[in-house]
């Protein structure tokens, strides 16, 4: 978040005094939050609130095939689910005050998939996968509900996948930015090994942050585990805002311009007047 | 701060898809910084940097006497500089998106004494005092700097005062929000008899949050202690935010209304559906 410093003037009876004003900058990052097959934005609305309290703007929204549009369940693809999750990302961006070269993409399940595949489409810089879902690349339009009779997904995700053969873990691999992994350890629909895959893509990733819930099963059924996401998320995003305004500080200082909101010259802290 | 929620309708080619868009509120907390006696602006300017990074707005300014207004070092009193204080107050609060209700008042030495008194003139929910001088209430319109000449303040420092025979103390004695008490170990201007007087006279506080700083002087005059206590202030009010944000919150359940910005129900975190 950028700091936006302003002169100002107080009149004081017939005087004035002379004064600063800081205020948070007018742009924010944006947070997108994709949620699972089967699920809806319901979800992540909670992620989304702790989100924007920490100075974000988050967007949550409903996959076709889910909530309002329901009845599309059986027919929708990867592909239309990833064109929905491009549409929201771009109205996300388009919003008001955000930030788009601060987006930090958050998905679980089938949204992690996607989201791992829209950092190939789009600019994103923090990217947040609760155990990723791992489809074969065939079939791509073929409704989604139909892979898992397909597929054989069950034994796919047990081995161990090169991110080459797969469009999902390649997008991990050529990500540079940062990455949360959130594992469940006791998830037999995305078994710790799809995490090894997802994990060993994420070669060229800024940083790497991995975590396993632990006695939590894919769907967080225990609300105790749903808490311990949303703190391992808070946790992580907190410490990305951070570094990113360290480094944005520490370039406008090296480069010795300043940062486009702050026009003010950054003076050296003083010590205080020893008071008589 | 409060959080807005507001729906989005998001085009996919010809479909739509629900959204909804979580932004923080308009409303932001508002923090002053009053510096001590000699001192300027300048003392709290990275603090207020600090604080603008996590979410508020803050006020930094010159008491008259001092920087452009040096001149009138020898001249400006108590009355005047209180004066200065409340014009600065109300700025603040005037200020577009400040929430009046939030208003924090952090100040050092001199300014401390005078953050003390406002308390009293002015609604402000947090207080933060630093190495908060203290002065015989009488000559109360002689100019500043002749107090050290006529009160015998080093004297009068170290003695235990009781918050009903001084202004400041007595202002403290009443305040019923959150306070910060920050003591310099080695202060030999404003003692640690004067710290006991503020401790001992915020006895109605809601919290009381006390630290003292190992081996800093009056003036922090280490750049190690200027950091200390930049954690510390801003360790205690991200602390005080957050909890405000949750009491909020948690009166908006009791009550079974939804918070003003936040026009939607609270919905109940949904485990995700098992992805197959």
């Amino acid at each position: 978040m950028s700091i936006h410093e302003e002169q100002a003037s107080i009149e004081v009876g017939e005087a004035r005094i002379a004064g600063t004003f800081l205020t948070p900058g007018t742009l924010l990052p944006g947070v997108l939050f994709i949620h699972g097959w089967g699920g809806s934005q319901q979800q992540y609305i909670e992620r989304a609130r702790a989100v924007a309290a920490m100075g974000c703007i988050g967007l949550t929204f409903d996959l076709r095939g889910h909530a309002q549009t329901k009845p599309l369940f059986e027919t929708v693809t990867r592909d239309g689910n990833l064109a929905d999750v491009v549409a929201a990302y771009d109205c996300l961006v388009q919003r008001q005050h955000v930030d788009g070269t601060a987006i930090a993409v958050v998905g679980s399940s089938y949204g992690g998939y996607l989201a791992s595949i829209l950092t190939t489409m789009r600019p994103v810089r923090w990217l947040a996968l609760r155990a990723p879902a791992l489809y074969r690349d065939e079939d791509w339009t073929l409704p989604k509900l139909q892979l898992s009779q397909n597929q054989d997904l069950a034994s796919y995700r047990r081995t161990l996948v090169r991110a080459a053969d797969n469009r999902a873990l390649q997008a991990c691999h050529h990500f540079d930015g940062d990455v949360l992994l959130v594992e469940s350890e006791l998830d037999t629909i995305v078994p710790a090994s799809v995490l090894a895959s997802y994990r060993e893509a994420t070669i060229r990733a800024r940083s790497l942050t991995y975590r396993c819930l632990d006695g939590a099963d894919h769907g967080l059924s225990q609300e105790l585990d749903q808490r311990a996401y949303t703190d391992a998320l808070v946790k992580w995003l907190g410490e990305m805002l951070a570094d990113a305004r360290r480094s944005r500080d520490r370039s406008a200082r090296e480069h010795d311009v300043s940062v486009s909101e702050s026009p003010l010259p950054r003076p050296v802290q003083v010590p205080d007047f020893t008071e008589p």
